[in-house]
């Protein structure tokens, strides 16, 4: 097991991923192919996604870097031409440049709690600066494993000064995207605003279904069938970011709040497991407060 | 396979099904189960569930009628005292007294295609006086096979006209319940109140997010990952009466508003049939805006 | 609705279709997205797949029609030369022809009425010369729409001739494709061979599990908890053909074989329809036994 | 969540789990439950299945121990002549008599941790005497908790010696069950002889596909387009105890070997957890090689 994960990585780290989105126009596919060719990039994958109700073009190249005449030092000043002629926002993610996340907490551990083993296990490739919590609960568990983590308690009285605290934490730390691993507090907008789609949150409902506090306890009341969880991304409206991944499950009458809450756990992981994989293997773009997935 | 089917429905024929409610209390299961022993009924299947949360009891019992020594003239008498004696609500049904159902459409015919080959194969043991919509499309589904048609169009202005008519044509037809097949149209709280947990309807997302018109526009608009059905009593309140079943499929940003119209529609043909078929076999109790689905 | 599926078919009329597969290789991707460019041909859809292990490159591109310099007269001739340099295998798919599809069915209706009613509503873009069966019993159900019912009974004695005839049936009819939907008949190897990867057939458990006859009895015997249902190909290797469509359902203990067997048949109406929208919108290849479906 | 998770304990504690199979029979309900009753049990929970094939009866009852008569040291004398009256299989389960687990493990750790996460967030009431293991790379995960580590390696020469190991300290350790948590190893006939439907394995398919090793390659080689776990008691047909839980999960041709194998992972924990839940609280009743789980 072991050396295939290694192998898996020694892959991941010679692909370099080239997202863009533009207005559609035609001859796209053909440029981009045409220059990744002409640099003797060798195409590994290629996603490519025309919203035509908006008529926006959504692209996903993944090259190989062995070969490949163009690196981080070189690739923007060669390609800006051509992105500048189709009017593209577009982002190159180098595979030897590992992604650094934050994740937050409160009390609940099982979304953390899989998280760590997904990276001690090599299943994510990324590294994990802190682990940040508004409570002392998760310490020993973040700690065992040699990570940092860094009690910031809130009140509303306080909030505006830990986010500050928060904030020179992250940017000491460089941390490109950050995970709310049911992380129950609401982000500032000023804050969020530093993030643009890179903070991945799970939500413990099937959105936009009972959005807001306590969703299980909703999800009773109403007498549901079927229960679920999303990952999105966070913006200043509170639930409402562009959607990552979803996942449901059968519930029937004779499931309490508390078989809700159990059961649910079990979907809160797995989908915020699959937005985080999503992020770090960069298939995802944004648009229309909506996200294009290239899983 | 036609061997099978009729083995299935002589089988049925043979069972009386007991559903009862009523305040939680010690010895109910004892009673019930000692008074069906006493009469020489043979119990085939027992479910039973405690909602601790309001105190509520939840009972179905279902009784082989051959060699119950009551029937369905002599039973309500007997059973009476037992009855009241727990403060149930209860209701007996025999499974030789075959449910007439009348399905209601508007112009979207794959939900009253898939009901109608299930009744037509004998997989769905009812009777159906008729069909109904408020537009001609239809008809030759209908007739085709051998069924009443009935075209009743509706204008605001003569909604309240038309509603008279359609209760006449129930009344004269004896109809026991009624499946809303995409009938687009809503029924007057008045209507409603004469069918209680008797009207089934099909609202096409996975309730309660998307409730109101045009679910399929609204997930679209939002994003999500995963579109629903759900299959609901028709209460006064729009697309809040208690939920039967649900089901969920996966999307994707590749689905326009037609193709999750296109998967939408097998989603909405099996949670109608499931609820039907609970319906049908008498494993539903409410209570509370919620069912028991003894499924 | 129906000027909605009237929308969606005089847009598809308007695309092409090529499927490629050959060796992998450096440039592929800007080779035939430079070939369309170069040809007006405005790329609507593009997906391509790399098998590491084989070494196989696949690729389906979606091209307007309109404006495209080449048509079903032309394109093959100044297209070869590039498809010669890469060692591809290609087919090119015009949508303003439309397949014609041939339905096989025993005595079970449920796949037939599905498929039937997809073709009815504009769903499936196909046309359907004719309906073959071994048996009378659906009959009724083809002819009330309008279609062909062929019945030509078999026997061990008689298989090698009714074969024959079948074989004339589709000649004269100029069958692209053919669907068994629950023919329970095992056709020859030299048959098959004659529908390379144009055979879809839908199989009443998840294969490999329980292949072979009564999978729901062998399901049952065994005790599962999820049964299943598969679409494949037909190769001369029974149940062991590419698999198209695979789709799963929870049971239990309570689940009699009877029950296993209804609520199969609502699998079944699904993965095969699935798999002939896959088949119909040219977006399966075949190789190694197994296929690329660019859904 | 750690209140809810103590008041869940305590409520649990309070109940006994009565099991009992037995030739079905007129008046056993009744009999069951007038007996409780005559006891001042109150029966919080019934469950009853009737296999009509085997004729077969099976029974679950959950009783408040509060204001119940009988204890473990009262119920077997009392109980067993109504029990033999039926000739039943009985085991009556006390919640206040906690389980004692041992897990089996080689060198994957997902699912132990997934499971050691579960007790220690108090989701599951078991006790843990020790780990066990082939290999030694996953002692510091379970130390780190506080529990006991085992490491007995194993050749195919010193199997017996080793079995023998591993008996006495079960013996030692007075362990009711065992789960084998991705344990690479098989167990002797007369080893597994002496936990009957006690040792709860996840097999890395959806058996009976794929059984025996290596089934994420198959699966692969296949091309199948949906992957399993399933969990299992063990007997001495390998892979062919009566199965458990089951889970499944859509996978593509972009997925590789080691795809399939990462996204295993997560069917593997979920049903195996699963599968241990249901043991735990006594919802698993075996027949005729399969399980009736009153879940």
């Amino acid at each position: 097991m072991r050396q295939r994960l290694v192998q898996e990585v020694s892959t991941a780290v010679e692909t370099a991923r080239l997202l863009i989105s533009c207005p559609d126009a035609r001859g796209i596919i053909a440029t981009v192919a045409g220059f990744l060719a002409e640099h003797h990039g060798n195409i590994l994958d290629a996603d490519q996604h025309t919203d035509k109700q908006h008529g926006e073009f959504f692209m996903r190249v993944e090259v190989e870097q062995a070969g490949f005449d163009l690196d981080h030092n070189t690739f923007a000043r060669v390609w800006s031409p051509v992105a500048e002629k189709f009017d593209m926002r577009w982002q190159m993610y180098w595979g030897d440049e590992i992604k650094r996340m934050a994740v937050f907490v409160s009390k609940a551990g099982h979304c953390l709690n899989d998280i760590l083993w997904r990276w001690k296990s090599g299943e994510l490739r990324v590294e994990i600066p802190f682990v940040l919590s508004n409570h002392e609960d998760l310490r020993a568990d973040v700690e065992s494993l040699g990570l940092s983590f860094h009690h910031l308690p809130v009140t509303p009285e306080t909030k505006m000064r830990q986010e500050a605290d928060v904030q020179e934490l992250l940017d000491q730390s460089g941390v490109d995207f950050i995970v709310l691993a049911r992380y129950m507090r609401i982000l500032s907008p000023s804050f969020v605003a530093g993030y643009p789609a890179r903070i991945i949150n799970i939500h413990h409902s099937f959105l936009p279904a009972f959005a807001g506090a306590r969703p299980y306890h909703q999800a009773y009341d109403r007498g549901v069938k079927i229960i679920g969880a999303t990952s999105h991304y966070v913006t200043d409206q509170l639930d409402e970011g562009p959607i990552i991944a979803q996942e449901t499950m059968a519930v029937d009458h004779r499931d309490t709040v508390d078989d809700l809450i159990r059961k649910g756990r079990d979907l809160e992981r797995i989908v915020l497991a699959r937005a985080v994989h999503y992020h770090v293997e960069d298939k995802i773009l944004t648009s229309q407060n909506k996200t294009v997935v290239f899983n």
